[in-house]
């Protein structure tokens, strides 16, 4: 957009916030008049973190109603309770009118239940009734993701008639570019496209052109589950039904962008050892922080711990060839890079649907020939090295790099397989990734390490 | 689906191997006309996987033109090439010219020159210059993802007219849902969605709704700054515009929930020292993947090395008090998942525009109160084990308490400060993860321990 070619949202949002100093507020308004509502909301956020609440308030209620309730969408959620602490209930009631109905819920989930009773006084008994059935949807289920605005068409309205129809409703509903069509009972029975309808003639009946091979899912389906048909398919919107299928609601694309973004965190965050959470960096307290990191550090000290038994098994052997001891990191180090490179790209093929169960097969001989081939390769130059820069001998240097070959193959293997154990057995593979894999393959290089010393060295 | 509720897509390429394999061809189609074309497609492939492409092709020759085409265009690049060295010249030039323009393109630029020219041979100068053009812009850019089918606009026409103009061109269009407006010179000058049009009375100007504020992107722009401006606005669709800013194609949102993906695994590969690569696991050659993973392995290799080094020259230290040689492991492991944690949780902030540079300060005081907390816990519950568990006395138990509060401490500092150094540099955060901070904690860990154990025991 121009503004974004001459100048950037930190230097609106420098420039905003002398102007409110100034107490300048017409002419910090009309600054934010011609930009989108989401850089809106990105400058508004900042404001309030540089001026506080109560000044970036009297900002945001310079802006126009429409623009305020849109601005007010795209924060995130704490921005918007901390607005609602501020602004009169006729403000806040306002706002939760005009927003889409899948933005109000989010809203309503965060807010105190007094708050909550207080807005939804005025709402008919019906809307209630709705608000209430949508707000029991379970976390990342469709049904939390749902809106119930979406365009209803009859199969006996002809192609004019329909357009007419979505003319009148059209400026209220989440999408008007897939139309649905309700059997008895309020069953989905077909859908149908704009496109399709804005191609046809006027005469022609919705029922000749709507298509009943559809894809719908329930709405307690879970959200990764969706956001995969999306992709599969290509969908701008989804059909959301509930166990007597029955349309209850649908998803768009849009929403999916940002379910897309979530999943794939939350399957960084279990693959460094974290507990998954959906909270921004910066906005997460240094004890949630600690929660979040603490368990999993702990889970896998446990088996460090083990790894340093197996060592101390072996002081006696270490004591004799001390020498043994400077060739652990790397050895320890190259297995578990080894193992979560593996592991990685099955854990990625498993997510995208790349790689499924049935290819346990495939995957486990092509890991062993991979491994192999790695292995080798890494044995021998750490072969000459050891012999030539190192000076140790040929019998450490035949320990190291046989070790090294066994370690890189055991690595390779077990980091392969692990995610597709875990997948069958119903365990997120995302688990099974490096810090697991690294400590696993710590205890088996320090066992397979020392008695290939003891048996090379003879001791 | 209807199918997918009866029976899954390995049920139905079972089936259908039976059947091509009785040399049922009829029988065999007719199984697949109901079915989705992205589910035909995979189908397909399984049964090029599992009877040979000479058979797969009896099958693919059987479908209805329409639908094999689009078949075709979800078949992946080595998939295509196969059917296309087994059918005829005048079959490849059908599908050619029924595909999607992009789709066109994405199979053009992986056939042989010859085959191209051929296929091309009878098209028009002013498509093969078109064509030629866009095979020319580079991979990853936003040139490459384009389509220069889209629906043009005047600015004096109607809505009434736009719309008929719509029904006449929609059907060959990647999308009717945006529709664009070029000024003299073909510049773009403004755009317009179908949803205002159907909302709006037909005698109004175009002119009147459109939307001048519109967000475009450079045909040279790379493609994940384009996903992240259709994630931030939600759009379905945003034009591409060259260096003179006339619109030369659009790119829709389907096409950006496929990059998201690539994208996506681009980050999960550099994070766990993998080269990058978009072939499918089990669809790339043992010999790639050695090719993908042995320069990390190595570059890896090295700097364990230089830890192995920093041991040596500990050497008389350890072969005084061998147990610690027992505690390394739990140092060395501890150290590198804490610091692994951190630097995910930056490297996946700065991807999501959650994290900026300016932040620095914020996430290193963060990062220090974390690491300490989690550090003082880690080391107090190591201390009561070290003494009870172990009976190592207090000389030790200190040492690694201390030890391992420090090295938590820098892991968590340099896991999260690395990444945004990285992107200072305009190096991508995400090379910044595990296995390089692993390494680089593996040598700050040794030095701090070993210092430590000589000033505590006094050796």
């Amino acid at each position: 957009m121009d503004y974004e070619k001459d100048r950037t949202i930190d230097e609106i949002v420098n420039l905003i916030v002398d102007l409110l100093k100034e107490k300048k507020y017409i002419q910090a308004r009309s600054e934010l008049l011609n930009i989108n509502a989401v850089d809106v909301a990105e400058i508004l956020r900042d404001v309030i973190d540089i001026l506080g609440i109560e000044i970036a308030v009297i900002l945001f209620r310079t802006l126009p109603k429409d623009m305020s309730v849109e601005v007010f969408s795209y924060l995130n959620i704490e921005k918007q309770i901390a607005i609602i602490n501020v602004i009169t209930e006729k403000e806040i009631h306002y706002i939760i009118e005009e927003l889409a109905f899948d933005d109000m819920i989010d809203v309503l989930e965060e807010l105190p239940a007094n708050i909550v009773d207080k807005v939804l006084a005025n709402s008919t008994k019906e809307k209630r009734k709705q608000i209430n059935t949508f707000l029991n949807y379970p976390e990342n289920s469709a049904g939390s993701l749902m809106t119930p605005d979406y365009i209803s068409l009859r199969k006996d309205m002809t192609v004019g008639e329909a357009l007419a129809h979505i003319k009148r409703e059209g400026m209220d509903s989440e999408t008007v570019y897939t139309c649905y069509v309700k059997d008895v009972g309020r069953k989905l029975y077909g859908i149908v496209s704009l496109r399709t309808m804005v191609i046809s003639d006027d005469h022609v009946p919705i029922e000749d052109i709507l298509e009943k091979d559809f894809v719908s899912v329930n709405a307690l389906d879970d959200q990764e589950y969706v956001s995969n048909l999306f992709k599969r398919y290509g969908f701008l919107a989804i059909p959301v039904v509930d166990n007597e299928n029955r349309l209850i609601g649908i998803i768009t694309v849009d929403d999916i962008l940002d379910i897309i973004d979530e999943e794939t965190t939350e399957d960084f965050q279990k693959m460094a050892g974290l507990q998954a959470s959906t909270e921004e960096y910066l906005y997460t307290s240094v004890l949630t922080h600690v929660k979040n990191r603490f368990p999993w550090l702990l889970f896998l000290m446990v088996s460090l711990m083990v790894t340093g038994l197996i060592i101390t098994h072996f002081e006696g052997l270490l004591s004799k060839v001390i020498s043994l001891v400077s060739y652990l990191p790397l050895l320890m180090g190259t297995g578990g890079n080894s193992g979560s490179q593996s592991a990685t790209l099955i854990i990625r093929g498993l997510a995208l649907g790349d790689i499924e169960l049935k290819d346990s097969g495939k995957v486990l001989w092509k890991e062993i020939r991979v491994s192999f081939i790695i292995g080798l390769l890494l044995s021998i130059l750490n072969f000459a090295k050891i012999m030539i820069l190192d000076g140790k001998g040929i019998f450490i240097a035949a320990t190291v790099c046989l070790s090294m070959l066994i370690v890189i193959v055991m690595a390779k293997t077990i980091g392969g397989m692990l995610p597709m154990m875990a997948k069958k057995l119903n365990i997120d593979p995302a688990l099974m990734a490096s810090p697991m894999i690294a400590s696993l393959i710590d205890m088996i290089t320090v066992i397979t390490y020392f008695i290939l010393a003891m048996l090379i060295l003879g001791i």
